[in-house]
């Protein structure tokens, strides 16, 4: 089935691993935390490259929301789209909706957003974000794709 | 250091795994989802007993909210406390806070909260909660405790 | 670079999750049976296909040994190679080698083998394999690759 | 039941956790090492201390053997048994046992055993063992424990 018109960096698409799997047969709740996580990597590298500093201009976790529609099961075909639903002075908020194609079809099955603040891990301590990152993420378009 | 006056069930103390802590040295963001599973796990069979029949009258997890608010490391004493926010017809929302130990104080490193869906595996819908676990509930107390 | 000239179901390319990374910065040494549980995955429905019933005609691991001979990092580039030792009656012997890019080389970076018992998980206990998997391991080659 | 008569540090008792458990309804087969890493830490810890310094003065995995023999449920109640079986100057080899209760006894469900390579993670070299850590394993006693 085709893949959306959105650049290739706000399109990942997990492995389910049969690890991922719990006893209740679906991905574990805790699995998605995981996939956001490969997502945000996906997509950042979109913006900054593979050569940005992580660890002098990075990033924490400082709140995640998660609501679960469907259950993925270990051999369903999963996307995750992300996009950035707001740009701050030392946060920014992610978001995404996770899809599984059902007959043809691709149903949302989850949608999460992330709040991230810029971090200096090597001071330790938050900065403002890099203007490469913010430039990168206006010049990239802020907000959910229309196609959602 | 003294634990708080609380039922034995509401307090959960998470054995910080090696393999818990990711490349930035601290817990990873998604593990604090196994460790409010395992406190779930806890704190209800202190109400219905390590008897209940999960299968025929379980949950699942419709959404979560976290707030991550200082970092977990390797060797922190940790400890979780759970309570119960709501209790509705097919739905409850369970609440919980994360502490550590630093110089003799336990800190809040996160809050989060949960929403549980009545679930009946066997039949794979959602069913009202059985009498016995809201009665459960309500016997044990809705809300947070006084001490936080 | 290019592939070796082996069939697909030989070579399972793993995803590096950042979440596989442990405190030390390498890959854990418990994600490789991650690795290889995908890589087995990958390897039987090369023999026997999509739809073979795992939970009638399964197997269990009985074994493992692993040798780790260089740490994987985040960004590494690996493939895992996969072949079939010896086929017995209720056991089979499969192989792995882990090799990563470094310098346009592929290096070995672990091999390991797994012991699996065939196992009926219906009726709980072990089987002697079927027909179809035996001749599709036979028809497919025993044996290391003569790559490696 | 009574513990065997060994020191606390050779006695690890693993929690499992409900994500330990894979699709198949048990402790995945690669959640085993995440408990051997514990167990190993538990004893190190009871030979050299907790103020010991594992950047300058670690270990690395070089080899696992693992023999699974009966599979770990969700509840079962499990202690892993730990001990060296062979120091040589810059590698050791640790051996564990696993066992579960089952109606008054405790049952083997796994034996183990691990390579590791002493190593300076702050110049990245494999170095000959410290002489506390020598004396400290030769003082504690070599080999596996009479009552296994």
């Amino acid at each position: 089935m085709s893949e959306p018109n959105l650049p290739d960096c706000q399109i990942y698409r997990p492995e389910i691993r049969f690890v991922d799997i719990d006893a209740a047969g679906i991905v574990n709740n805790a699995v998605y935390l995981n996939y956001f996580e490969q997502s945000r990597i996906h997509f950042f590298e979109g913006i900054v490259g593979k050569k940005w500093n992580w660890n002098e201009a990075g990033m924490v976790v400082a709140r995640h929301e998660i609501d679960y529609q469907l259950p993925i099961l270990f051999n369903d075909d999963v996307r995750i789209i992300t996009w950035i639903d707001h740009v701050g002075e030392k946060s920014i908020k992610a978001a995404y909706v996770v899809q599984k194609q059902m007959e043809g079809k691709w149903l949302r099955t989850a949608k999460a957003n992330t709040i991230l603040v810029s971090y200096d891990h090597i001071n330790g301590k938050t900065i403002p974000w890099p203007d490469k990152m913010v430039a990168g993420l206006h010049g990239f378009g802020i907000g959910c794709p229309e196609c959602l």
